[in-house]
């Protein structure tokens, strides 16, 4: 299962970055391969990874890719946070942000991962997902979004999607203040059961990644905004900073465990603003947007 | 001494924005009073606090002086990272960030604060302290800049300065970035004893600051810059949300106890890059800024 996984993932990396390619025209991805290397008293650190940005693109302002096998020791913190024992781990994982140009273009966002515990339990699950940011709602791109996830988990498991979409609200909230960092997708973890089942649901999620998010690309790339719009976006992308380095358990993962800090920082968005009580006016689309995004809605 | 030093913190921000104002010359400080309400479980929530902040100036881009005395609930998280049992706490506290728009001119912060366990053992201390954090290096800054407090701290007790600095390296300290925030200044916590002497000291490095930071200001903010300093300062600014938003244990306090989310975040910079793997040109002032972070050294 770990040799077929990691094949998976690799394939998904080249698909993916392929067709990001394709819907970005002009900018192209650069590539860094890297070791996890042992290092701050983790003596099973190991493995390594490859990591691709695109950035200054003509769509995408900055899109990371990253592919990741290493091995090392969970942290106490770590480990409190997982709710497993302090252990050595192995995690095969792919993972990417894409920060698009255009403010009318969402900002998305997947994560597949196979995590092993191999202390005396030996645990194995799959785990993942896929949500958007966008910074103007446009209804029909959630749907879509939503459609998207809720045909692939149904293809699995009819419980999947109302679970995972809930899981995925729940998992992106931006407790301090009071609002989900985007309009949601789909978030699973600790997915074990069938092997098999799980891995082909775990593909047919990746494999779909493109069909998800591509047609909102084409319908929006298109569409005039102005310097209002921008810093709008670059507000709601200090949103997506503060959800990344306080609360997301990925990022914990990689700054606890070691991991290569530009590939885990990668997600970060290329430029951020931050306004003092920022306020969007009455009856605007900033604050339509916020109001999606204070009460999670079903899409679909 | 609660009300004493509510007082002492209260004309400290006065005579602080004043000073700001006066280096400014043109931006004012707005001001946001706020009550911390009870609320998400913790009916202990009390108190309240005072917000200045100062944007879009000629010399300041953005400066926040908050004035905060609340009483609440310490979460187990919380009380866990401060090594106390959860319990009830009162805090009085101002708190301080400047960031000028010049990349020539360094941001500042400082910090006192007060705090009381309303508990069992009735636990009080002070904590606080003032880190400079550079975009480009000036040596004879950094010197000012730990003079100014040796000089207060050797006033209270020849030992302070040289474990108040050592401290300060330490807790700012971005491990995943193996570099500290700045370089850095004094930092102390759980200062207990004599009430009357530690009160003392406090107000002394409060009624300081502007000593420490204000002929910093005037020395450079006639420094010429273009894009590539801009830039860069956008890059180190990157550091600064990583250091607040992963690390600061004033922030996660204010968090964790539901503070009033703009005045916490206030610390924040105005605009920020984050760009992959940037590195500094071999030789550069960028990388001799880098080294100084890398390594913390004696100033004075």
């Amino acid at each position: 299962m770990g040799l077929e996984t990691r094949a998976l993932f690799a394939e998904l990396q080249d698909r993916i970055c392929e067709a990001l390619e394709g819907l970005e025209g002009k900018a192209k991805f650069r590539e860094d391969r890297w070791d996890h290397h042992p290092g701050d008293g983790d003596s099973d650190a190991g493995g390594g990874g490859v990591t691709r940005v695109l950035t200054g693109g003509r769509v995408f302002e900055k899109a990371g890719v990253n592919l990741a096998d290493v091995r090392g020791t969970l942290s106490e913190r770590l480990a409190q946070r997982m709710k497993v024992e302090p252990q050595s781990f192995a995690a095969t994982g792919i993972s990417l942000v894409i920060h698009p140009l255009s403010p009318m273009v969402p900002t998305v966002h997947m994560n597949l991962r196979h995590i092993r515990m191999l202390g005396s339990e030996g645990a194995a699950w799959f785990g993942g997902g896929a949500d958007l940011t966008p910074y103007y709602l446009f209804e029909e791109d959630a749907r879509h979004f939503h459609h998207t996830w809720r045909s692939v988990c149904d293809r699995h498991d009819p419980e999947y999607y109302p679970r995972f979409k809930k899981w995925c609200d729940d998992y992106f909230r931006i407790e301090h203040r009071d609002e989900s960092r985007g309009i949601g997708g789909i978030f699973f973890d600790y997915l074990k059961g069938d092997p098999q089942k799980v891995f082909a649901f775990v593909e047919d999620v990746g494999r779909n990644f493109v069909e998800a998010y591509a047609p909102i690309v084409e319908r929006r790339v298109g569409e005039k905004w102005w310097d209002r719009e921008r810093e709008w976006q670059l507000l709601r992308r200090g949103r997506y900073v503060e959800f990344n380095l306080v609360y997301d358990l990925g990022t914990l993962f990689g700054l606890e465990t070691h991991g290569r800090t530009e590939s885990i920082l990668m997600s970060l968005p290329p430029l951020v603003r931050w306004s003092y009580d920022h306020q969007p006016e009455k009856g605007s689309r900033e604050e339509a947007l916020l109001e999606a995004l204070r009460k999670p809605r079903e899409w679909v």
